[in-house]
């Protein structure tokens, strides 16, 4: 079966759209507008990555009534021009041995508040309060921490096909032999099924077995493998510039009675979680109905970390599925659900799929069984 | 012939002694002390590479009369404290839902003027400035650009073995075929050689050929290698965590006149350079003596950047030889020497070692022939 043929890539027109909203949300937000550094912010917005992100200045300045503005250096001027979003924006380059924040200043209101990524350089951030000693800033993941979180339909179909690409890396992942191989011989396996799948960067590969998978940062270890263990395989990476991220916990043998229970109402709390998904309901609901069935079993100190994280260009970003978090969920979020029972010593237990809003509810990008399947 | 043993790790004591400088430094310069971010700066004073640089603060306190202080995300703490350098310095945790700018406050001068690590995020140092918003912030390499300029003897046997294996590496590319091919080709097997020679880390290879040889920021592209070429070769990266970087300019067949005489003029110029180097010289003066021999040949507008830059953990940092750079050479700085000449549309020559201050003048730490090889 010949691979299916790569999504048509964005436009500039998408780019264009993009930060007009961005300029938008952030007139809504009381800022003057956004600065926007090399690094997902600035892929998000332009589809544009500098092959190093340096001490040289790269910043986009987004603002409403304005039109968007690339300041680069001279040296990579060509290869910005190429990006795709390109066309909706206006370079303006600086050579070395000119002062760059003398360059952007004029761009900005000199006693406007902008939001500014949150990995911009210090230098930078430093180099344009001494330039503007009227302009005040904040982060952008403070300022507009939704800025990247709704996605269109061309997003959504790269995320759909990130969720196939790891759903059939995990069908791939319960051939092999677990009994007796090391956890990083397993995460290595899930590493090259991810790339032959079809993506382009592995992110992380968990692979926690026995009491390892009660440590819900656990990556991989040394650890060989033993019939009889509990597995928590999570895994995700980059396919098309777009994120996966799916957890399964799988079994070495017959499972026992309590593996069985954990396993089953994990499975329970997921679902519970998925059905919460809808349209106006806050992040905070999509945690409470998971944990709602895990402490309803007895099990609620063992549920230790929060039930999901938005996915998109970055495999972790806002919004959160938190307690507090009171934002309303919006059709084309997409996010983990990802409850677990972590049992010190013994094994945990985690199931996570990716979740996108829709007009009526959510659906699931990843889409293999939740059941405890049994390898060897 | 079997490879020699890596140098010896550094140790606390080491690590110590760089802290123990900074603070010195930074007292200095009135400054009340350092920020230090993961990355150069952090690697350099405690041996401390984070796995992953997040949006979760990791900063090291570094400030004259008290111990330094790296505060660190609790996930993150056994990973700090295995580091080399964590005995000399205290850890601070802090958990995830705690603000780490609360936890870092305490550690600072609240009227302070602080260094700060110039690829810190933008998100902490707004962090900072709103907890302590009587302090104030300077970007290390404006405040600090020396610190990590003057190398040791453990330095500096680390930078010699990474000359060392440059050098091999060049060896061997002569061998290989350049007529016929493309420059990525030889890119990619300076990249193999490198790590054949014990790099662990290729920052960059460039194949300059013909008129692509012109322009010095020219890395490689699908540009077919011919008979008659003149072709840059500059290629460096990291061995034993401390940089390489070295530059040979050769010929596929025969030179023509004009060839030999502008690569025996770089010749002399990079000699000129060399022979500048001496502890008290000013860092413009080595600049100035390459480009004299140049500009007196009448080819001084084709000579188009400075004469050379710092190395260390990383293979670009300050000092930078250049005009106007008036800070003196120190016994133990290590950096560039590298003149050359650009002919627009035709050809381009450079040639390139690294060079340490000694206690009487310089040492190089590449040492292969500066004749025009001519390969096939």
């Amino acid at each position: 079966m010949p691979a299916p043929a790569p999504p048509p890539p964005f436009t500039a027109d998408d780019y264009r759209a993009r930060m007009a909203r961005a300029a938008g949300s952030a007139a809504e937000a009381g800022l003057a507008g956004v600065l926007i550094a090399p690094g997902p912010d600035l892929t998000y917005l332009t589809g544009y990555r500098p092959t190093a992100d340096t001490e040289r200045l790269t910043m986009l300045v987004v603002a409403a009534g304005q039109d968007p503005v690339l300041v680069v250096p001279t040296l990579e001027a060509p290869d910005a021009a190429r990006a795709p979003g390109a066309p909706a924006l206006t370079l303006r380059d600086w050579t070395d041995g000119k002062d760059p924040y003398a360059v952007t200043a004029p761009l900005l209101d000199p006693a406007g508040r902008f939001g500014v990524s949150d990995n911009a350089w210090a230098m930078h951030l430093l180099g344009l309060q001494q330039a503007l000693p009227g302009t005040s800033y904040v982060a952008l993941t403070e300022a507009l921490p939704m800025l990247r979180a709704v996605k269109d339909a061309r997003e959504l179909s790269r995320l759909a096909a990130a969720g196939a690409a790891a759903d059939a890396a995990y069908g791939d992942i319960l051939k092999v032999r677990f009994a007796g191989r090391r956890e990083t011989d397993v995460a290595a396996d899930l590493a090259a099924l991810l790339l032959e799948h079809g993506h382009s960067q592995v992110d992380f590969t968990v692979v926690g077995s026995g009491p390892n998978g009660a440590d819900p940062h656990h990556e991989a270890d040394d650890r060989v493998i033993v019939h009889g263990d509990m597995v928590v395989l999570d895994f995700g990476g980059l396919k098309y510039g777009y994120g996966s991220d799916t957890t399964r916990t799988v079994h070495v043998g017959e499972p026992g009675a309590e593996e069985r229970r954990v396993h089953d109402l994990v499975r329970e709390a997921q679902q519970a979680g998925f059905e919460a998904v809808r349209p106006g309901a806050a992040c905070q609901d999509v945690d409470r109905a998971a944990r709602a069935v895990i402490s309803g079993a007895g099990y609620g100190e063992y549920f230790i970390h929060r039930t999901g994280h938005g996915i998109g260009v970055t495999t972790h970003e806002p919004p959160y599925m938190i307690e507090g978090e009171e934002r309303p969920l919006v059709p084309g979020m997409c996010f983990s659900v990802e409850p677990g029972v972590y049992l010190p010593g013994r094994f945990g237990v985690r199931i996570e799929d990716i979740v996108t809003v829709t007009e009526d509810g959510g659906r699931r990008l990843n889409n293999t069984p939740h059941e405890m399947a049994i390898v060897e």
